[in-house]
């Protein structure tokens, strides 16, 4: 059976702006390829509801699961519960579980539950909560879409406890070896090795280190064997490969 | 008139399964930002070619001008040329302008140009050069899509040349201003500021300092007075509340 697939939806102008680089993708692609979950998409849109909503039915459309990250907040520009629930026809609203945990928040760190925090317990119908141990606001759960902040910290502990509850598959075993040649040296004999072994993933990475010419190629693939078989075929071609990790 | 709008289109397994981490939308959003180019897009999608042929032309559809990353060296896994030309029906075939360049390029490194290093001379019909200064392999453009390489120092040497050559807007003005308090604290009020202010994109950036709340709340629009009224009644409203940059 294949491994399930993944989409990702990051949220944000101030990605698009060049104001913040993003580093939830690099942290959500990691933990999916640990999960043997394959992340196949990544989107990002701007804070706009319509764009959202696009974007995320097509996204849950093609994907086994889709993970959002961003405006979830209690300010005018957090706007992505409410595009969700537009996005799959769900009524919206101030919801008592949600409220209970942002009343207690509000409590231990002595600040008034005001109009403006109220916001962050919108959720949609029939969605499930996703807690975090940083913040208040909790994400959402709706259908295969899971809705979760933008500030790192917190979407690094959403991810992680959404993640332990999904179905995943096999992680992909990966080889790496390093050469110091250029690309178009190996490029022949890699194309042959890939053409025998149609299974892999076997992606090639050119660097420069110290002036001197290196690539990375890396074999990946479900079948630890198979994996190895690659990568052992191009160190007997090329004896002056290592093995990277 | 509206700013020109871009879209960017990140081509890579590498940045998907977690092994690498992109950098390249972030140069691009802040060369964007300061040419007057609204980027309201990224993708990112694996080396497959119906996937990058699939994504570039709906990108091109509705954006004024796409930026690829990655796919354009000598390996089997480089397919984004070809799947560019597939794309918008061109053809492809090693072009004797792509072939000038590798050849000088070989001469001068003293390696041969062989088979694999041809393939990155493979341009689709109709398509103009973007060469670079670092290495052999140019990028093109074709229509409104400008196909760069993924290594980050060709990215960026591509990219400013493509930039410097297109119909910009006019650069927004941003101004950021810093307040130590929770988010929910400034949130009504900012609300009410966005609501007098809809030519503005306000965005409001919780994060922690020390162990205390902090927001940056960044205003941003193509009039700098307005831009500049919109922070004055916020630092009014607030005067606890700095000016960041």
């Amino acid at each position: 059976m294949p491994n399930p697939t993944a989409a990702m939806l990051v949220i944000g102008d101030e990605i698009l702006s060049g104001r913040t680089r993003d580093s939830n993708m690099h942290f959500l692609a990691r933990k999916l390829s640990e999960a043997g979950i394959d992340l196949a998409e990544v989107r990002v849109v701007p804070d706009d509801r319509s764009r959202i909503s696009e974007a995320a039915g097509a996204l849950s459309d093609s994907y086994d699961y889709v993970f959002t990250s961003g405006g979830i907040g209690p300010t005018h520009d957090d706007i992505t519960a409410d595009s969700i629930a537009f996005a799959f026809g769900k009524s919206i609203g101030v919801r008592k579980d949600a409220l209970d945990i942002l009343e207690k928040h509000c409590a231990k760190m002595g600040v008034d539950l005001n109009d403006s925090r109220l916001r962050m317990a919108r959720i949609p119908e029939g969605a499930s909560l996703i807690e975090n141990s940083v913040s208040a606001a909790p994400g959402f759960s709706l259908g295969n879409v899971h809705v979760m902040a933008g500030v790192p910290k917190i979407f690094e502990d959403m991810a992680v406890r959404v993640i332990a509850g999904l179905e995943g598959g096999r992680p992909l075993r990966s080889r790496s070896v390093e050469i110091f040649r250029p690309e178009g040296e190996i490029a022949e004999d890699l194309g042959k090795i890939a053409e025998d072994f149609p299974a892999l993933a076997i992606g090639s990475y050119p660097r420069r280190v110290n002036g001197r010419f290196a690539v990375n190629v890396v074999f990946r693939g479900e079948v630890p064997s198979v994996v190895d078989s690659a990568a052992e075929r191009f160190l007997a071609k090329f004896p002056d490969a290592t093995v990277a990790d």
